[in-house]
């Protein structure tokens, strides 16, 4: 398929406009080949990065007073453009990632129903959470009239991932929740995927034309200089931050925020370990179940998603025995994937280089060979006792890529295993029936450990569902009280104001008496779409 | 009544037991006579504190685990044992904050109040935000069972309030929330009010052995030394921080929280200006009425109030010079009360000594005179134009105590006068019906800077509601997504976990299938309590 076609300009694309204020540029470059593409890229400037913190905060003064129907209208215009894009979208993002046509295809219906999902939730109102206590002039002291609702935090600056060119990038989880939110978003595109971010923003802007939202509504910025996203940051106008990438990066980004002078908050999500715990009954009953679906997560999207299991906890038994050699027989016959950027692959390797050198750690899958192509690189997996583990600080770093640790343990060693951890995304624990007792204790030691247990499957594959919940402790996030997908998002991007004896004329539709927009409310402690009386 | 009788021992009260490992003591002091107490108390050491939150970890397994009526006993038997201290406590509090027993009992039966509608909230589950999604298999991906539900964070370090002892301090909403929300409390004991503090700490523990739970379940620490809330919020096993005071401690605190290896959430509500709004229609139809009750609410508890309004916005009319009038009348008849302490007496001195001579400043009630006893002082009225407002900083600092500025301007520059302001945590709107069209704007825009927006009343006297919100923009506190007030503060103290497949007998009480607890869910896209079948 073609890509980096005649629509792409490589301009940022500024409350409605295309800037391009610096003279140095970038290109994409085609991770299979190394190659660079034809279209060269601008980094935004401060300025520009300024100018779209100005159009964001005229534009949010807007966007919190539209009805919910015209912002739903509008996520869904926003799905329709994207899908209206066709092939083009699909031929750029692989140019651009590598991660191929069918996988991109499905991250792309996972955009567009996040999209929905977002604007079905914002139609039903359940997110204002709006809460009304009428006066009680009896009550010592009297009770006022007050009424309580969600209303967004202002301009958004989302930060786009690498590994999800669509899906927790540009158009991905982060912007839908702050334009369902009422906020405007001001997206710095990922110089993995300038192309991709380009045209998904371009889609974004058409739909917001087509609602009618002020210009400032939406803006993306290229930036492949760090000091574009410092800048976006820093700017006065933005409100909050939401992030997915690296720690490095979502730490500083963090301590960024939090230190300004008005501190704002910064939802980084920032991957993890994603243990796995094999319990004995689990290995000696489902290894070959087991090893196949872990040599799958783990080499998903070569390896580069922020839920691969980066650790897995097998007894030190012959069947522990039997299950590491089916995965690992698994991983040797899985060719090389090409990574996501040369700077990706070369810390894989720098990081693996380190860590085959320490005391204790075994190679079971050798994995890179020097004749991958372009930036691919084969499987690694590499196997540990538990006190090596427990000694080794280094073994707790993620090593983002196809590789992933074993770590043997006796059973009863499993809750020591667990409270050494550090918060990851996820937790997942692979049992038989006859083991509840035992489980039980371990499942709740992970639950201190991570946003999600899983239970027989496998982290990857994060539903898009009102119960997801993506998050999950330090390192993991940032915010371990937040979520990154399903619709519970939303809550990082607003704030509640209570309105106190105000007249209905003044009040907000959702909390005025009559309730013209029919959104649930509790009301004197009761659930209801009913009309209020004073 | 009698004070600082001999049930009080100046101990920090540790995990059931009390220690002094510290040698340097301070007493209480009464503010009407500036003559200390007889009780010594000791500053906590970093032993102390880690011991206390060390406690607080082994207890939070447990408290996580609890059912719902648990907690909700152990809340009613707290207030039930703040109440059965009687006189004792209304004594110790009025000696040391010269608050006066009226309003101290008053406030003790908010602090009651609110410990009881927690229990209310925890029994009914809400609180849990529990939402399942049933597997569907026929889905693109497939989607699994998935169940999610917020849980606590963890120990949590409550710092109390000097200006509210009951109410903001050791027993207040801060340690209500996060008890509600299964989360161990360490609490550290304002020095202003040390004794009421131990009374109260000494009331909560009581409860919670009655109540069977663990020692670790609440501590409570003495501090007049700053290395002591440092020590706290820099305690590994410390997850969150509830605090109230000034922006100089509550933005160090934050800073520090934010700055761990670990960052934790600070939850800093720091006080603010309260703007009060006056149009032209409401000076000229009830400018006695608005006279006094902003006489009453800026000089309520010595002006000691987070809401204290600090700044009155009066139209440059006769109308208007007639409330300044009215307002000033009253002040000058104000008798002089006493400050919390010496510190923030001789602040409030200092700070209006520089005020009083910036340019364009008048002084229209005088306020402090030589001959106040103890720390009292009486209130202060300062008048400025609306240009010289915007054009010096220092008028938009606020001035804690019984103090206040009228700004004098044209009605039609109301809204650039709004937009000028920083976050607070109220807004209030004083107008009639005739101006309902220019009063919308004005009321949007102070949307922005808000937490809570008043409409003819005046900001003093939160109410605690479910619909309440105590909380704004910073400066006014450093999470503006949070209250610190009504039961929405419980969401400061709680994240979410997701379960994912998980067998039945594994899964948490709140989220199993025939829901045990009876706790509302959303199931499938419909709030219900029915069971769930798979």
């Amino acid at each position: 398929m073609e890509h980096d076609t005649a629509t792409l300009t490589g301009a940022n694309l500024i409350a409605g406009g295309e800037s391009r204020r610096r003279d140095e540029t970038f290109a994409a470059v085609d991770p299979r080949t190394g190659q660079e593409g034809s279209v060269r890229f601008h980094d935004a400037t401060s300025a520009e990065v300024e100018r779209a913190a100005a159009a964001a905060a005229e534009a949010a003064g807007v966007l919190a007073d539209l009805e919910p129907a015209t912002i739903a209208a509008f996520l869904r215009a926003a799905a329709d453009e994207l899908e209206a894009l066709g092939d083009t979208l699909i031929a750029q993002a692989d140019f651009e990632t590598a991660l191929g046509e069918t996988r991109l295809a499905g991250e792309r219906a996972r955009t567009c129903g996040q999209l929905r999902a977002f604007a079905e939730l914002v139609e039903g109102g359940r997110h204002f959470e709006a809460i009304i206590d009428t006066a009680d002039p009896s009550a010592t002291p009297p009770q006022p009239d007050l009424r309580r609702m969600l209303i967004p935090v202002g301009p958004v600056a989302v930060f786009g991932a690498s590994n999800f060119p669509l899906a927790f990038s540009v158009p991905g989880g982060d912007t839908a929740s702050a334009l369902a939110a009422g906020c405007p978003v001001i997206a710095k595109a990922h110089p993995s995927h300038p192309g991709t971010s380009e045209l998904s923003a371009r889609a974004i802007i058409a739909a917001a034309g087509r609602s009618g939202l002020p210009d400032g509504t939406f803006s993306m910025v290229q930036g492949r200089q760090p000091e574009v996203g410092r800048a976006l940051v820093l700017a006065e106008k933005v409100k909050a931050v939401g992030f997915t990438g690296s720690s490095k990066v979502g730490r500083a980004l963090f301590d960024l925020g939090t230190g300004r002078d008005e501190p704002i908050p910064v939802y980084a999500e920032m991957g993890s370990l994603n243990p796995v715990f094999v319990s004995p009954g689990a290995a000696a009953a489902r290894a070959e179940e087991i090893a196949a679906g872990y040599a799958g997560s783990m080499t998903l999207g070569a390896g580069q998603f922020c839920t691969k299991p980066g650790l897995i906890f097998v007894p030190a038994d012959e069947h522990g025995d039997h299950l590491v050699e089916e995965i690992s027989e698994r991983l040797r016959d899985h060719e090389a994937s090409p990574l996501l950027n040369a700077g990706i692959r070369q810390a894989l390797l720098d990081q693996l280089g380190r860590t085959k050198q320490l005391e204790g750690v075994e190679t079971v899958v050798e994995g890179p060979t020097p004749g991958d192509a372009g930036w691919s690189l084969a499987p690694t997996l590499l196997q540990v006792q538990l006190d090596t583990l427990l000694a080794t600080p280094e073994l707790l770093e993620e090593h983002f890529g196809p590789a992933s640790i074993v770590v043997r343990t006796a059973s009863e060693r499993m809750l020591e295993a667990a409270d050494a951890l550090e918060g990851s995304l996820t937790a997942t624990v692979h049992g038989v029936e006859a083991e509840f007792d035992e489980l039980d204790e371990l499942t709740t030691r992970l639950r201190e450990k991570a946003g999600r247990l899983i239970w027989n499957g496998f982290p990857t594959g994060v539903a898009v569902a009102a119960a997801q919940h993506h998050g999950g402790p330090y390192p993991a996030t940032t915010a371990a009280q937040h979520t990154s997908v399903g619709i519970t998002a939303i809550r990082r991007f607003q704030r509640p104001v209570a309105y106190q004896n105000a007249p209905n004329e003044l009040l907000p539709p959702v909390l005025r008496d009559a309730n013209p927009l029919g959104v649930p409310r509790l009301v004197n402690g009761e659930v209801t779409t009913d009309p209020v009386t004073r």
